[in-house]
């Protein structure tokens, strides 16, 4: 018989409008072939939150030690239960709980192969015929995408560039109805680099309220904040609203590829436990993919020895990194960043295609400029922000200097003849 | 506003009808009391194929090293492609290329968060309105869980125990209709130990391609055969029907804490290339959890250095386990094991509860018998087996021995008077 295969049609399982952010990196990569890099320049990639590789940002020692520790102790080589590893749950209940005014139980804490399967959990636990999610633009599109996929519908509201990317409170109560059932705030902000105030916080945690949602505070960024604002965590107003914390250890220690996260739940009022997520949270762990036990076995060591030293030296580099990048930016006139990074690894940039002389928008942008000038930064369409760009300064400063030079021989180059005496200061 | 979440009913993702073995031993445990326990016997663990923790079944210390050398090393902290690192992508395909007729390339290999992620993947990619998916009976649970999550409808086709396990193929062709779209076969087997001969598994690829449907080979426990049949990859039978090979780390190399499995397309005919599988494949792996970046990194030396030792001195303590094991239930009566396994880490028994006092089913004798003895062995129940029990022989053998021995003590007390006459043999 023939194959029926051939009968069905199988297609991508994210639909066309949800894309990931490494989908669309890679297609643009694939657009940059050898010819181009032949003159021997390295490709400078400000479209990743990894800046894993450069030595500056290489983890600290202890986490090295750890994991090698973990593995030669021979006792996280089987397999998990399905929220975790006790000892590694503690130790995140207590990492969390420094931020809280009351202490997370190791029984809060679910841990998950990244803060993406935390985002995937999430989706499948509250995805039923005919919610709606609210969702911050701009975002971090794997959300979108796993709403696709869990039949969530998603609704947008705006952050507001000229109040530092602060959430539209006013747009919100707009948005909302009675089948909204929870809301994503990114604090600090992926992809803005914000840092909300504790007034600010509490504002958007009173909205949840009124609007009986329930508040997923995307904390992946949690820590990494180097302007005037510090970090507040989102669970300080768990008893105004459950909050559900996403974190991991992917940013603040360097290490994304241990693909190790956690949810937590911080809920004073135990709204969760009664409304039956939390078993629908452990349910669905129990069918799904669990982190590494061998890491889980590092996570202790890991949180707990790692040196301050060690953070405050992440948040310096940023920090030099950010302002560095927002002061090279105001010589290119086609790009402007409304607003200086105060935490986090990227920032938005808005691109002005009218003083560009042969490109038609954000993607074509990105696709040229990785071509000629082999620098990758990620066009604002896959976030849904025509005409911006995001850019990542988290990767060594020479070579984000380096970057922004020939991002301006790009400019240079592609200026429209009129636009050049503007770009040159006249 | 009073918080809305009461409103939807969240309840755990999983039917009813489709449970994990983890959740059925959790159960079951979680009726073991610490008064039942209090004796200071240890609890003797033969519910799940995880013999890690034993001494004698550590680990090679080349898989140490490797992940030591991975860490240490600064290069694998960062994310990784969707598919996988292309060294590790490599050394798989070499690995499988070994018991194939033509070599596979990295591009054919695709790994997982272990080969339950690799399950995951499969029903997401193949599930839609209508097909339906051939399962063995008894087989591994997750295949249902994760079938029953991705709308795919399952159809049960037997193993024959008086035919050492073997697929029933006449019942297939009865089984299957226009919309079968795959058929898994666990080989070596999981439950029963069993180990298909290489004319056997040659009629099951003519079956499929009869039927016209993929063939999913569950290689978990490949090379883990110890009986007199060695493992035949199914792979060999790629130019009959389109062939996805899933496999892992966590047991030939008794790591799956590692959560590194993978999945292989065996397919020289291009089918799954030509139908759009394999873009639907890395579609979701695009979007869905990957296994951790440093233990990526330690795969290809995990691999190509673990010396022939260790998986020689593994299959002898399998062996003598699985002999051990199949001897002492000889004279447990309320217990009959149709077939002495050959491969693997577990077998298939019979209960008869008809010989015994106050046991009512599987459950009831695996509850009690946790309670009394402290001995855990899996509920065919979790299986579709009703009276039957699946027994994990991978543990050390003095562990073995004692847990068996406690078994016995367990029918003495249990078995009914006029039966108790048999059991002493007269």
């Amino acid at each position: 018989m023939e194959n029926k295969l051939a009968k069905w049609s199988f297609k991508k399982t994210n639909n066309k409008s949800a894309v990931s952010i490494r989908s669309v990196l890679e297609a643009i990569l694939e657009k940059v072939n050898e010819k181009d890099a032949e003159n021997g320049r390295p490709l400078i990639h400000l479209g990743r939150g990894d800046p894993s590789l450069f030595p500056c940002f290489r983890t600290s020692p202890v986490a090295e030690d750890s994991i090698n520790a973990s593995a030669r102790s021979a006792k996280f080589n089987g397999y998990s239960p399905a929220t975790g590893i006790y000892p590694a749950r503690r130790s995140v209940a207590e990492y969390l709980s420094c931020d809280l005014p009351h202490k997370l139980s190791p029984d809060d804490v679910y841990l998950t192969v990244g803060a993406n399967q935390a985002i995937e959990v999430i989706m499948a636990v509250l995805g039923r015929p005919g919610v709606n999610i609210l969702l911050p633009k701009p975002g971090y599109p794997f959300y979108e995408v796993r709403a696709a996929f869990s039949n969530v519908e998603v609704r947008h509201y705006n952050l507001l560039p000229e109040k530092g990317w602060e959430v539209d409170l006013n747009g919100i109560e707009a948005l909302a109805d009675g089948n909204t059932i929870a809301m994503v705030v990114i604090n600090p902000g992926n992809p803005c680099g914000s840092v909300y105030s504790h007034a600010h916080l509490q504002k958007i945690a009173e909205t949840a309220q009124k609007l009986g949602v329930l508040l997923i505070a995307d904390e992946v960024y949690g820590h990494l904040s180097f302007g005037c604002k510090p970090f507040v965590a989102m669970g300080q107003f768990g008893s105004i609203t459950p909050v559900i914390s996403l974190g991991s250890i992917s940013k603040r220690w360097i290490l994304p590829g241990w693909r190790l996260g956690w949810i937590a739940t911080i809920d004073p009022n135990e709204v969760l436990k009664k409304s039956g997520i939390v078993e629908c949270l452990r349910g669905y762990l129990d069918i799904g993919a669990n982190p590494a036990t061998v890491i889980q076995g590092a996570v202790p060591q890991t949180l707990e020895k790692t040196p301050k030293d060690f953070f405050l030296n992440i948040n310096n580099m940023l920090r030099e990194a950010a302002d560095s990048c927002y002061a090279k930016l105001e010589d290119i006139p086609c790009l402007s960043c409304p607003y200086k990074p105060e935490g986090a690894m990227s920032m938005m940039v808005k691109l002005n295609v009218s003083l560009l002389e042969d490109i038609d928008d954000d993607m074509d942008f990105c696709v040229k400029l990785a071509k000629e000038e082999l620098v990758l930064v990620l066009p604002g369409i896959a976030l849904g922000m025509k005409n911006w760009i995001r850019i990542t300064f988290a990767v060594e400063l020479a070579s984000l200097e380096d970057g922004l030079k020939r991002l301006k021989a790009f400019w240079t180059r592609h200026a429209k003849k009129q636009s050049c005496t503007t770009a040159d200061g006249a």
